[in-house]
């Protein structure tokens, strides 16, 4: 499936490189505040912005907000969880 | 399904290229306090520096001032949310 | 009245040209803190560094101390405002 | 067990060599706030993002979720803790 | 008008350009924090490094300290204020 | 003791050489937290970030817990103490 | 005193050659908490990394600790206080 030279072992994928592959995916960004968006991460670039599609902010849990499109700073971000298969 | 080479699909353009897609349209930027600004994004930089114009400023949902020409330094930017159609 | 070519549209211009065209303008400067600055922006630069002169200190609205010139650090500005025409 | 060149004394290998050394080993990556990640260090780069499988979160050591992948942001890290052999 | 070229308005010199022509003035350098010292910029370089001679230490107004020779680190400055004329 | 050239003044060592010096040496890593890690110092790098071995947590003091190997991020290190003679 | 070339004013070093020429003398380094460290400036570097020895740590005026040799990350540093006469 990718595109690069054969890679023995999927898994040593540099973390950059395996965010750019969850491209179209459903996904889940944790800011270092409590806050938490979920959506499609439409892109993404090496500094963890992040476009986010049909979003959906919840604080602690709770679902507060829907978002058509949104483009997050990467500083903000704690992590960002793949929640579709690879 | 390739991102690199020929891109089909448009959505997979990267964030700084997408913000700059949505110069001269209706934004919310929200900061990493509970500030929101909105207004026409009549510029931005790959910084995240934004130029609204009529902006209006809200604290927690509350609509607080209004002003004509503001430029907001990109460091203070927790997201920006593209309110029109792009 | 400006020097440089002729831009088909002029709010197109990235944010630190626009703030560098605002220069001898009437801005207020707002920092991350409560606190904010006014007075005629005699310079700034693409980190964001301001020279005031003529500035006027007010936090929450309340103003608290006038200064000749000061030069604010470029890192600590959330915007800039301009009040004049430019 | 080292594919690099003979190092006369493997402790002074650098500390970002040595964390690729434990990538598929078992870690444990604590965050400047109280929360913790334990699982399968997938990969890692020199600015100490984190590809996490089978992460388990824990909060002043009371475990509190499950993700299947997560990509943590490195400036968020205090340190990688190396749970399995090297 | 143009700020280009010829600069017949001293006031458009760049901040740090300015600083550089304040030293062995008085000043008062306000940190981020509410501590303010005041005395002669004996130096100061483009990170706004500053080094003061007979500083005195205040806080939220009150003198706490005097200091011979100290080398503020510019990072935490907020502003530097002129108070000679220049 | 030095594999170095000859140095006048041994004193007048640079920070970042003199903890590279300290490799293999009884060192206690102060967080910015009152967090404190105390081990032996395998590496070292010019980011301060550290590996630690038979590391041992103690926080205001009071020992809390041990850990194997642990590397810490150098942008959290308040200072590197070192116990042992150089 | 000065082993370099003639400089018409000295007052006018630069902040870092200004505290490179500190070195051997006795400073305190204030950190952004109201912690303090006094000792001897075994050397510093650029970033404001410091070397101490003999270093006395106080908290709000009050002694707490004695180190033999302390390497402090710059960026904590406030500001170095030169107590010696250079």
């Amino acid at each position: 499936m990718s595109p690069q030279l054969p890679q023995p072992q999927q898994q040593t994928r540099r973390p950059l490189a395996y965010l750019q592959k969850a491209v179209n995916k459903q996904v889940a960004v944790r800011l270092k505040s409590e806050i938490e968006y979920r959506g499609k991460m439409s892109n993404v670039d090496p500094y963890m912005n992040v476009i986010l599609v049909d979003a959906e902010e919840s604080e602690n849990g709770t679902k507060v907000a829907n978002y058509g499109k949104v483009v997050i700073r990467g500083n903000n971000v704690l992590y960002v969880r793949i929640e579709d298969r690879l």
